[in-house]
Formats: C-alpha cells, structure tokens, sequence
C-alpha cells in the first residue's frame, strides 16, 4: 500500500509517498512544492495542481492522506489553504484515489502517541519509523510524512486481515 | 467580449455567461450548480470542477469574474466557499481564461450605483441592464450575472476604446 500525504499550505505545501511493503514504512519521496508570493493566486494553484497531478501520476498512491483545517485564527491564511485544498480534493477526486482527511491532533496521536506533541518530537518519530538518515529537512516534509504514516495505520486498523502483503489496496 | 460570471459556493454555485456587442450586454447563459450535502467533499468539488470546465470549453469566455472573500462570520462556511474558489481558480489558470476578482461592494457599486443596495435592488437592476423578461430564478444565478456585468464594466474602464465591436479580448 502506498499513501501520499499533502500537508496543504499556499506558500508551502509538503509532500510525501510512504509505502507499506512486508509489514515495514518506507519513505519513497517527499519534497516541498513551493509557489512564488509575487505570482497571482490563479497560477500559484495552477502550479500547485500540476505538482500534485504529476506525483500521483509518478506514484500511483492508493490513498491520499491530508490535513482537516477546522479553526484557525487567521481567516486569511485559512481561506488560503482551504483554496489549495479544494484544488487538492478535486485532483484527488478526478484521478480517483480515496482521500483521508486528519487532525494535527490524530496526526499526532497517532505518530508519537501524544496528541501534543511538538514538532521536534514529531519529526523525531519520523526518522525512526521510517530509519531515515536524518530529520526531514523541513517542518511541512515532516508533516506529510506524519500524515501518509497516519493513513497507513488508520488503514491497517480498519482491515488488519490485509496488511503486511504490499498488494493490499 | 464574454464574462463568466461564478458566485462561488459548495452547496449552491451561481453561473452566468454575459457577452457585450455592439454596446450591449446580452445574457447568454445561466445556471446554478447543485451539490449534493450527503455527498462526500471529493465528489461535490469535483462535480463543481466538471461543471465549470463544460462552461468554459462551452461558451469560451474571454474572462472569468468571481467574488472576493475577505472576511465571514462563519468560518466554517468560508473554508468551504475557498474550497471550491480554489477549484474555480485553478481551472481559469489551467484553461488560460484571465480572472477579475470583486468585492460584493464593488459588484453592488457597479451594478446598481449603491454599494449597499439589497439582494432585491440588484436583480432588478440585473433585469432591466439585461432586458430580462424576469428577474434571475436564483440569488446564486443573480449574483453570477451581477458578477459577469462587473467585469465587463472593468473592462470597459480600463479599455475603453475598444468597447462596443463585440470583438474586444
């Protein structure tokens, strides 16, 4: 099983593809998609949209793993990302892979086990879940890593009979 | 000249196709787009998604005029109406149609001369700009025509010499 996490931003969004094969995670990709404040909104999603069209297409997840935005004290920052992930679920929606939407907190909890953890601990956890080298470079990486490994174990919790043969979908 | 007017919402999105010829503004197309609630979000963005690109390879607008969210009361409503914002924009990006963005002042101001005329003041104002034998079915649909009528009022600001050949881009 393969699940792309998408940490949504405008400015920033992470990526990442987790594998689960032979009952272990692995990190297959991750990067950071980055748009220009200076470009208008239409061609900051526009870029946004072919970034995350092009890595489903590459990777063919069997799930894509984002971020519920539910509150945020920001309005203008959260009207923002909620643009980014419309154009995020629609893509999702039109290349037909399912959508698990997460809180930080279910992120958190069920990463490090401590829904208030911080993001050291976080990343932390990562790099020994995954025996990465080292913490991922940077903040919204680390959350798209968190949030595939969350739809990894919310997908085994769901059907346990499935897991550990690398084919379950 | 032709201008897609989007109100944009998740529910309920208001479109209309306004074309200026031979100094006139003739309604060409109308429309509110209906998304089922118990429906998932993926499938409602993605039918908004379908919709607004059938429109758009449809009639060819030569520009797509959407309301500008700055502020709500409810911020759950507003992270929804970013939501299929970002869709709408992305797909005026994708399919290179220019975007003009307007406050609901600004449409009011334009429309009817008062930028805080009511909801009944602009659709008979909608009407009789448009000789319509009734006012719009809809607010949504009211709203996308008030919208479409801005931008080509903008466009006619801002080029003015070019206006009235029904071939202005």
């Amino acid at each position: 099983m393969k699940a792309f996490g998408v940490d949504p931003g405008y400015g920033r969004l992470g990526v990442a593809i987790v594998e689960r094969i032979h009952e272990k995670e692995r990190l297959l990709y991750s990067s950071c998609i980055e748009t220009d404040p200076r470009d208008p909104t239409p061609s900051r999603l526009r870029y946004i949209g072919e970034e995350i069209e092009r890595i489903i297409k590459a990777w063919s997840p069997d799930i894509l793993a984002t971020e519920r935005l539910y509150f945020s004290k920001n309005q203008k920052t959260a009207m923002g990302v909620s643009e980014a992930r419309g154009v995020i679920l629609y893509l999702a929606g039109k290349l037909s892979v399912p959508i698990l939407e997460f809180t930080p907190l279910e992120v958190k909890l069920t990463v490090t086990g401590y829904g208030k953890a911080d993001k050291g601990q976080v990343a932390r956890m990562v790099r020994t879940l995954l025996a990465l080298p080292q913490v991922p470079r940077s903040d919204d990486e680390c959350d798209a890593i968190a949030l595939a490994l969350t739809a990894i174990a919310e997908r085994k919790r769901l059907y346990p009979q499935k897991t550990g043969e690398g084919i379950e979908k």
